[in-house]
């Protein structure tokens, strides 16, 4: 390549301050610290799960009732080995994240075995979550007139992708497990444009149509049977903070939607305090900061909107009043 | 690793509680039948059939008119035999799961075959997308002030990336391929963040600028020379049940969306009844489940905003008041 | 397999008839010219970049204060490289697409001398680069409650992706490089559903929460410590056409957001003359057109929302009356 020798010189002096930037800004390098967990692990973790919850759709084609135990058993055994591994690692973090001074760190605690509890308590709640996701299917099903089969909800639905992966990760969070939830779910939100909080609670035969943009926060309670649409918000409406500022974390911050409940596309539901009662129906488009008894349908008053037959004019702009 | 071995003897037992979920739960496995398509391969026809749409802009650069035809005459030769294969699957898994006794099927139907005939079909269909994709191409570039030229289009904008699967899929999905339509544009919904069901009707020079949040319903007839823009759902407004209380699936429940139409960032149009009228234009926002004339305009009234300048307190929370 | 022979016969005849519309419809080749650049060397390139600026998250774990030189001088070396042939690339597509007639291209021009140039003086930036995007990840612990660390912000926060991305897409944009801003962006866009030009101007300590469905157009200027939600977007409101009725491109069309501005879900600000006064809140789903002045608060007037307690009937359809 025909290149300018003296501008390759340069690199190493532009190294050297790179490097040098790294001591005097800290907040967002991860030198010299235990390992963090893997995101390629985590996402193969996640594919193997799958496999287990959903046998037969996807890696491995040709199972049946006969050669399938074994090739769960050996998924089940290459889990717990990745999991011990990056839960140990999780909570070893945090750890240290939250120990302001290096010498306080006990180097006796081995995170390892405390990873390696969780994840057999993990993986023994797996035929749980089973049940759990078959219901899901089963909502999906009854819920879009578009669906011609179970099989083409698992194989391709991105509202189950999305809820499966937060029911493994809600799993986690609810073991105490620091990080991997949240890495899980933002892996769910890159693959589907859907991101649900690890740490909502969300009740059997979860619905969610489309999904692309929904946002379910980290203190929702969701109920059963409920469906959402593209778009719906359920988030926060304010941000405590304490006497020095700062934000106030973990307080319920994120609505309450009770059983049986529709929720339309693009739709936001805010607020700690805002409880949707059950088998109400939020229309498209709505926005609510208030509680909504049960049995209630909320839609928008008809929009005042402005119709008129366009009138060309004869500048050269293209363009709609408001 | 310093596991506790005694954990890791829970792992069988674990396994056989899983294996024996599988004949508890069978509505999500796929056991013991025939194979299903695979997501890899299909994937891999998508890529190869952008390759031939579009030339030279991705996988092979280098291309000339003297040796493309090489190139082209292999990707189809390979093309012919993956759909083949692929097809055959989606035929032979469709007619297992109408058939509710297994004694019913019948072995010697060669699904293959069929496969075949309707993958050749399709092949022959590529010139015919060819023009229709390029006629998409000139709607962007006459759409989008931000953009410079043609190659840019083709080479990374998404809203034409899901529009050539869209249309991709149709053409099977007018074949009576089942399930592998579906399977192609979730997956472009994964890349883009744009949801078109392969059964929707959509004319020439069909342009969707940003795309994400973009919802096409199954039932959706779209004319030509439609500009869409980000967030826009083309939805149902109500789903018609039999008497048993079970979805009617297949009716006309999207709009329909006349020539020339724009529709701006998050409006929604609802409802199978609901015709947006030739050369309209939907402003932002605009929620409508009623038909438009041609040659109008609609859009909000102006929203009644309240405006306040801020009132600093002295409470510990910082919250906007509804 | 099985296939019928008569049925392969007609695939030369078809790859004939592609190969033919190469040259009919030349819009949408890209055959004989110039190597365009490389869309996986440009995903690696992003991820070499934030290797460097993020060292020790991904790809290389175990690094430290004594090898983390040799590690980043290996990359910048290998970036170096890269870069400078994409960016030839690039300066040379662009060349070629100005120019009509292929005579008038000067083949001396060493578009290879001027990508290194311009690779070297962008490599130069990155200490200034991270400088910048840590205040990004300040931002996004300040401005998120469900935030436990600042490793969780680098690690999995798809906002800061989309920012990391859009920074070091629009340093390429002021110098002057065609077509790889671009490409660079519509990757963040199909990893995050964050969609930012890269010509938009955005100041420090920045925070995109959530992030699906968010749209910043090419001729936005945001001010420092700005704070976005999930589907807001700022983008165009007229498009103005010359004489000749083609789009003028270039203007600015989209708004100016000053310091200090918070705008919530599904907000949408739209046109060039349209300016957000520093330290105003802007509501979930407010919809702007027109200026508004500092340290105010636009909120929707309560929507008048119909509520009604939910009438069963004796049809046989589900539906909600609008």
């Amino acid at each position: 390549m025909a290149s300018d020798i003296r501008l390759k010189e340069q690199l190493p002096n532009l190294t050297d301050r790179i490097v040098r930037s790294y001591k005097e800004i800290g907040t967002i390098n991860h030198l010299g610290h235990s390992p963090l967990p893997s995101a390629e692990v985590i996402s193969s973790v996640l594919d193997d799960l799958r496999e287990i919850i959903f046998p037969g759709y996807r890696r491995r084609q040709g199972l049946h009732h006969g050669n399938v135990a074994y090739y769960v058993g050996s998924l089940i055994d290459g889990l717990h080995d990745k999991l011990t591994a990056q839960l140990g690692r999780a909570l070893q973090h945090e750890a240290r994240v939250q120990i302001e001074d290096e010498d306080d760190i006990d180097e006796d605690v081995d995170y390892e075995a405390k990873g390696q509890a969780i994840a057999v308590t993990f993986l023994e709640s797996l035929p749980r979550l089973r049940e759990i996701l078959a219901t899901d299917v089963d909502a999906a099903y009854d819920g879009d007139p578009a669906c011609k089969s179970h099989d083409e909800i698992v194989f391709c639905y991105p509202g189950l992708q999305a809820i499966t992966i937060y029911r493994l990760a809600h799993e986690l969070y609810n073991l105490g497990v620091p990080f991997i939830p949240r890495m899980m779910t933002e892996l769910a939100h890159h693959e589907t444009g859907i991101d649900i909080h690890p740490g909502a609670q969300i009740g059997n035969y979860f619905f969610i149509d489309h999904g692309t943009g929904v946002v379910i926060g980290e203190t929702c309670e969701i109920g059963e049977r409920v469906k959402l649409y593209q778009g719906v918000t359920l988030g926060a409406l304010s941000f405590a903070k304490d006497s020095d500022g700062n934000l106030v974390r973990g307080m319920k911050r994120h609505p309450t939607i009770e059983d049986g409940v529709v929720i339309y596309a693009s739709a936001t539901v805010l607020g700690g305090k805002t409880t949707i009662g059950h088998d109400s129906v939020i229309g498209s488009s709505v926005w609510l900061t208030k509680s909504v008894a049960p049995h209630t349908t909320v839609i928008l008053e008809k929009p005042k909107l402005i119709m008129r037959a366009d009138i060309k004019d004869d500048e050269d702009s293209v363009s709609y009043d408001i």
